[in-house]
């Protein structure tokens, strides 16, 4: 939430939101090895100059996904983007002024898609690694270390992780990001035989060109496989 | 949900409840082999008559959580049981007369400890068979199906299904529990081979009595190994 429940009581009759029910959104890039956080930094009310997840208010008219959806698209542009509820947070101490229960969402974001939109209400908005993490606004911290877990979970049972991946990648890629979101050092030939086998990939017959060491073949995924696999649900063991 | 959202306005005032979000909990049961939800008929308002989830209000200085124990407890008089927040859902025409998103619980009982508690203010409340379930009210029909498929996920992750067996038990009991909610058959001599291979169970050195066929031993579970377990998750796979 970048605004103060408070003041906006006005403006949210206005636009004909609800009130004391919010979204905040956790949204996760991976950029050179590293999996990403975007933040905002809010531009008033009681937690100006402090950063914390994008979010806002529902309409009264939209559901909770679709407000998700319209407000991770006044963030970044993007309308086509993995997007899932985490969960409800409801301690009746978390936002200081009010009482208000907030549903988290997580997004997956797929950072050469991604577009910095002008005109969103947040004074700053940057990407920050998780060991870089500030001090967050109300219980955003708590928020993000949820959806962290989650991610960890869901990532070993769906495929979504390619959702972080560029089109084209290389076989290291993908495991650096398995590797980077589990918190494990992964063995690459034994990486590379399990996820041959499970016949996601698609060899483009293509290498990387502009690189300085050996080039690697690149590899997109099989969308027809990742579907079904997502709706039936499977296990990564590494 | 039981009461009629624009008819309690007055009463919500005076508890100091939240408007416009509640909470309704599916309440998993296993009996005789079959897993069972519990329902309740709702006494009055736009959905007298008809069956759904039992749920409430929010008191505004209780957490979610709180709230979702509290009616539990109002419910069946149970102060320990497993009880886990599921999702928000949020749809606006989920509910016909105001715009109301409700907070998803399941919890599993132990049907030995067990007992409905007098003075709820539902008319009737009773278990049925997932083959039973009737037309629900609002979208309860959706929050159950949901909570089942969590379900499904959630024991092959961690040894949750041992909330709803008696505290002793056969290494059947606990087969049928799985083979009930996964809704596959399972090998018995495979089944037992591999959980006993997990050390969860502690051989309790007794047997079954007052049974007609051959007395079966009985097991209870290992507390410590099942909170490890749970903490640090694992896979069942049968």
């Amino acid at each position: 939430m970048h605004k103060d429940a408070v003041n906006n009581k006005k403006d949210l009759i206005e636009t004909d939101a609800m009130t004391s029910i919010t979204i905040d959104c956790v949204i996760f890039g991976f950029q050179e090895g590293s999996l990403e956080i975007l933040l905002v930094k809010h531009a008033e009310g009681i937690s100006k100059g402090k950063w914390g997840l994008p979010g806002g208010w529902i309409k009264k008219k939209e559901s909770t996904d679709a407000a998700a959806y319209r407000l991770l698209r006044e963030l970044t542009g993007l309308d086509k983007l993995f997007l899932e509820q985490l969960k409800a947070f409801g301690d009746p101490d978390r936002f200081p002024l009010d009482r208000v229960i907030t549903i988290g969402y997580y997004a997956l974001v797929k950072r050469e898609n991604y577009r910095l939109k002008a005109g969103f209400t947040a004074s700053e908005v940057g990407w920050f690694k998780m060991k870089d993490i500030p001090d967050l606004i109300y219980d955003h911290n708590q928020i993000l270390n949820f959806s962290l877990r989650h991610l960890r979970n869901r990532i070993r049972q769906a495929p979504i992780g390619f959702n972080l991946l560029p089109e084209k990648f290389t076989l290291l890629e993908l495991m650096h990001l398995y590797e980077e979101i589990l918190g494990i050092e992964m063995d690459k030939p034994n990486f590379r035989r399990k996820i041959l086998k499970m016949k996601l990939l698609r060899d483009l017959n293509e290498k990387q060109v502009g690189v300085s060491h050996r080039a690697a073949k690149l590899y997109s995924f099989d969308e027809k496989i990742y579907h079904k696999l997502t709706e039936k649900g499977f296990n990564f063991e590494f």
